[in-house]
């Protein structure tokens, strides 16, 4: 990287608390670069899902940044995550989405690598070439009740607060029984913290998202602190009953709750009845409200008792982001049969193509000579603020690791 | 603004008096910048004609290089001009164009405010929240005669002398009758600077323009020194006769003339004829000549006697730029019976179109490694010299200014 | 150029011999403004063919980096090359493609200049305006054996060698009595040395060239050393019989030699057989196996007997390349007659193809986070350590002259 971490730094420390970040956040290039080592190359990244590679030899591409990773079932039927490039000339291996492969071979030069990332061939090679040192570079993976997860650090942060808080609550919901039914990709011509700050507050939805305001609570704010008034205690009652826990729980990049949709809704859809015949959480007849998972920075996620919709953000430019949603209904249940797929997408699908309006809305006017930084609402942009003060303080501590790393070395 | 200023004062330093500028002014993504905050972000800029929004709670949207201004009648009637960003989170309030409000109101989370710019409501924020000090950022804005200027320095040029020169030359046209009857955009892939320098000149003219050659005196040069000759002495009796001045009169920033068409033309037009029945300069029978008044850095507009044709150039890249036309006739004209479209804006439309093939021809030779800054014609080119002396002056003052607002800070 | 020298420097010094580039180098824009000033801005580059400059007055414009050299034949019959760009304003004169000219008029203000680049005419300059100093600026220019090479240095690298060993190997194919029958261009989204590494190879040719296969030996290198086989020997000896040197001969930044094709084979061709019936080449009936001259940094040519195939790789942005091929043959050929254009292109078009998508595929590997410079296989990509070397070597060479000359200035 040949940012200027000082001029990150000075812009960090021209940020004024409660308040939204000075433009060259939201706008330079020289930021974007910065963003994708310091929080998307240290971060733990939902990849995608246990169902997406069911069996040894499954295998799929996430891409991350500028390049990509693969994430596949080896022999044994162990999820391991690679850097998706030849260890010769670096060439992509696999090609973007899902495949089944018995082993990895490059398609330039014919370099030829095992399930567990081991180099078996390469043609045309000396003899004391050292194989062993020209494996797959490996990559961290966690796994959570279905869900999986992948960091690109060398020193991931600590998973197993977050494991221990999603997996009893979303364990219930049998991912291990799901397929991804619907995939849904979207340009945004914004950057993507303006995509993340939208998705991180509710303020924007009763102007904003008539179709999302059918079953979903405007004022939840997916934090702690959720009044905790008479509905919300009866619907934490009832889950109790049915074995199923609430939370809400958080750390400092993750948060995990469930919560009520409006009366008579079991499902986020056009009229809040379900759109899968085929409940995924068998409990409560998938009545369980929606089981909310959010990671910093860049995913959030909603379990209903018969589909669930996870959403990630990631950035291709300056001022351009692709929003990817997947939609996950029980592997037994047919398209056209047991769900609709457009019945299955309607709300989040419209709903997210007018955050891709205010976003890029939001973009042009940050582009302004006249923008300047403005202040949240603690009440309602309260994630908004925890999102924005995560991000200063992941990339703070970069900054000063990488200060530290040099000063180490110097001495 | 992260632009190496002193890189840019030493290409400054490069410039040879009387010669082109050195290859970076015209493609480099930094000078680029350093214009739009030095040049764009400090000069008056026509913004459009009060014919644009005529009433009260009539507003239009200006874009000035990455971002735009709100340009509005208040309840009062007074014009006001404020930048386009939301106080919130920085969204774009109105939409491109023309539009009429009685409020401003952002779509992302409602935050309103009066036609004075003052916020009037946002909803979610604390009791103590100091609406006051979250009022719409304002620009400055100045009119003449019916044509509406902004500029979004703190502390714009003097505008007076300005006013004092256009003021008594265009009132006779009368443009509170107009209205704007076409509006043109061309994309051209050169940098502004090159899209300026082409029209401030008519030496390309003869060889370069023959839809303009009709009418428009090809030895034109538009600065003070026009040869005195009969022809001009005769015009400038038959004005004067008419109670019309001709000038020329100039400033550092602006120059205004009226000068003669060619014998027998009344206007700029294919056959030099009229082209709306409905004349706005009622002297004369709209015999006229040509009123052309100019504003460093990106403008230029010519009234004769039946329409005003206005000229703005947008920088939207190193190498790309927005050209604006607007025609504007009596507001009583109606379009296919006093006047026809295409025959309105046929001459300027063409001419147009062949400047953008000289603008983006000029611009891949700029790019040449073999480029030199090449000689200006002190006959032909006086205005282009004008132009890149008052660009160099501007840039190398921007400089000082923040040189010397970093002593002061520093002392 | 305002690239970081010093930054280059510590790249180039962290790049560990016999691996391939730090990722910087395939895609950084830095790094991309740096090479086409040290490396296309000091190499000799083949501009095209006599063939497509004929006669006095024939001219061609020969596209380098962001600027373009017309090439001419002047009166006299001479070849001269000139930076397309009028010392006037700069723009360009010439437009892309072939024509014929008696002088060169630049269209925006017509100053004229002669076959000699003299400026000949420039109309309202002042009577003191030194036309002597106003020429175009000369570009240096060889030829061998009907092939136009240009140089933009001041002080280009010696030549001589080259001719030398080409001359008599290239003169008997004849290229006076060729015409270039078809161009094709193919835009590849990747870095320009991606694409020259791969035409530097035929290590990746048995899996990806199924086409190229049927007649190219595959494990030709293209480099000194090949092994001196009984069938290599053979070949020699026939070649000599005929008059027809072989080489091997290489400089620093050339590569000459003639090799066998497959038995049977005489002309790279879907079936190996001619695919022209007019041979450029007499000897030996026109089976004459391939001659390969290869220049540093981006050409790459094969004459067989019947047709001569010109490769060049130009780049257009720091992971975008414009590739062109010529194609060659006898000027008494007739389409449709003599030789079918498709069939005339088919293997090396569809092999061109195949190139692209592998480079494109390098292309998004090496921009991920995980790539890390692989080793060469010394058997199999000895062209590329060579071509990678050499562009190593050459840009420490420019940057130590910088800093030279800088020195220099300084003291």
């Amino acid at each position: 990287m040949t940012v200027d971490l000082d001029r990150i730094a000075s812009l960090l420390h021209q940020r004024q608390p409660g308040y939204s970040l000075p433009q060259p956040f939201y706008n330079d290039p020289d930021v974007l670069a910065f963003d994708l080592e310091s929080v998307f190359g240290t971060s733990w990244l939902l990849a995608g899902f246990e169902a997406e590679v069911p069996d040894p030899g499954s295998a799929m591409v996430f891409t991350v940044g500028r390049g990509s990773v693969i994430v596949l079932r080896d022999r044994d039927g162990v999820l391991r995550a690679f850097h998706n490039t030849c260890r010769h000339r670096g060439s992509q291996i696999l090609p973007d989405g899902c495949t089944k492969v018995s082993r990895l071979t490059c398609p330039y030069h014919q370099w030829t690598y095992g399930l567990d990332g081991c180099l078996l061939g390469a043609a045309r090679m000396p003899s004391g070439f050292d194989r062993a040192a020209h494996g797959l570079a490996p990559v961290h993976l966690e796994t959570v009740a279905g869900t999986i997860y992948v960091c690109l650090a060398d020193d991931p942060p600590q998973f197993a607060s977050f494991r221990a808080a999603l997996e009893p609550l979303l364990a219930p919901h049998d991912l291990g029984r799901a397929k991804v039914a619907v995939t849904l990709d979207v340009v945004e011509r914004a950057n993507w913290k303006l995509v993340m700050e939208n998705a991180r507050e509710c303020y924007h939805c009763p102007a904003g998202h008539p179709d999302l305001r059918v079953s979903f609570p405007m004022d939840y704010s997916g934090s702690l602190g959720a009044d905790e008034n008479a509905r919300s205690i009866a619907f934490s009652q009832r889950m109790a009953a049915l074995g199923l826990g609430v939370g809400p729980l958080e750390g400092a990049w993750w948060q995990v709750a469930r919560f009520a949709l409006h009366d008579g809704c079991v499902s986020i859809s056009p009229d809040g009845k379900s759109v899968s015949r085929i409940p995924l959480c068998a409990a409560g007849r998938g009545d369980v409200g929606s089981l909310r998972w959010a990671l910093e920075p860049n995913d959030f996620c909603h379990a209903a008792g018969d589909y669930v919709m996870a959403f990630s953000a990631m950035p291709t430019g300056p001022e351009e982001t692709l929003v990817r949603l997947k939609f996950l209904v029980h592997k037994d249940a047919e398209a056209g049969i047991d769900y609709d797929p457009e019945r299955l997408i309607q709300t989040w699908n419209r709903t997210n193509d007018q955050d891709r309006d205010l976003a890029q809305n939001n973009q042009r006017g940050v582009n302004s000579a006249g923008y300047r930084p403005g202040p949240y609402s603690e009440d309602a942009e309260s994630n908004v603020m925890r999102f924005v003060d995560w991000y200063c303080d992941k990339s703070r501590r970069f900054i000063e690791a990488r200060h530290r790393r040099m000063e180490t070395i110097g001495s």
